[in-house]
């Protein structure tokens, strides 16, 4: 079973490397990008033998307790079956 | 409008990052967690006057040439309606 944790930038709060990127978009002509913002994504491979209820559960704490800096990132968690 | 690029490292390219992550997810104790890989998440904000042909294209186009390192890396484009 595999989580995916999505991990961003709470809104309020500056992204310089998503402005970085959003000035080379427009340096190189695309037209119509009014912003861009850049976040984390992890991939989490669990044991198949375990629950959904407890994948999702142990994802959470993760992403919860170690890959958000919860002062100005918010996270998001999905339980995807299969490889 | 809006785009997601997920950019990946390629299964076959080692990550140092998700190693780290997941040693620290095994000392904290957690069980059951086979790997940890870790990618970039982006969200691009494209004007609601754009069809979704056009917006995938775009969104393709930058991914491909600005966002991903085509030799280690994978990317993957979802186009969001809505904010």
């Amino acid at each position: 079973m595999k989580a995916i944790v999505y991990v961003t930038l709470k809104p309020s709060v500056l992204d310089p490397q998503g402005k970085a990127i959003h000035h080379s978009v427009e340096s190189l002509g695309f037209k119509g990008i009014l912003d861009v913002r850049q976040g984390k994504y992890f991939e989490i491979a669990l044991e198949d033998s375990m629950s959904e209820i407890d994948a999702r559960e142990a994802a959470e704490k993760i992403a919860k307790d170690i890959l958000t800096n919860p002062i100005i990132e918010d996270y998001r968690v999905e339980i995807a079956a299969g490889s």
